[in-house]
């Protein structure tokens, strides 16, 4: 048990017209608008072999989280009773990893359009993996 | 578009029988043993809450992975055409962080008990989260 840190290194941002956190959806079926990705050309051969139509999830690094947080009242709704953060999707908690299942809608050299996503517009992109099962892991 | 870094901090690490990756299951279901997930007691408020049977998407942070990988035969097959790495689940990958469904089988204070986990023994955890659609999986 190394108490060593790890860097994360972003390989793309998210371009989306949500830029406040206080009005963002929750969840990308919440009405959360389409966003492009755009990606660090560093990692282009990365992207090969991505379809348009296929299903992916992704992860980002939700910069404007709070890191110190570890209960939070679930949807920021005080009228919900606290809960450790590790049982909630809340954005606040130790290592702020968005996990999104989105769908690619079109692809541009470095540019990629997924459907709802609900992260807001310059939030890092950390990785982008298939989806295994169709219609799960969210 | 900040190419600022960021620093993951271990929550806990996995204990299981699997300490060598060249015979670790590729998949959670490719006859992955049970695992504990120890955690650093500085983060056991945020484990409130968490139930015996209920499914969890559990994150890791792949330390024996190859982070300058960006194209890969699945599965490690060279009978397999080269993909881009985003478009596999390859541990090998600029930000090796494992997705990994699993079942909470028992809490123990600060070890929770996991069915079919693929990490390695001693893999950190960086973010434990609740499936928001239940009877899917992966």
């Amino acid at each position: 048990m190394s108490h060593q840190r790890y860097e994360l290194q972003p390989i793309g941002w998210v371009e989306s017209p949500l830029v406040d956190r206080a009005v963002a959806p929750r969840q990308g079926d919440e009405g959360a608008p389409d966003a492009w990705l755009t990606f660090d050309a560093r990692f282009s051969e990365g992207l090969r072999d991505l379809q348009v139509g296929a299903d992916v999830i992704l992860l980002t690094w939700l910069d404007r989280a709070h890191r110190d947080v570890l209960v939070v009242h679930p949807r920021g709704d005080p009228a919900n009773p606290l809960q450790g953060v590790f049982n909630t999707r809340s954005p606040d908690r130790p290592n702020p990893i968005g996990l999104h299942r989105v769908q690619i809608l079109a692809i541009q050299g470095l540019r990629i359009r997924v459907s709802g996503l609900e992260a807001l517009d310059q939030t890092p992109i950390v990785d982008l993996k298939p989806v295994i099962d169709p219609g799960c892991e969210r």
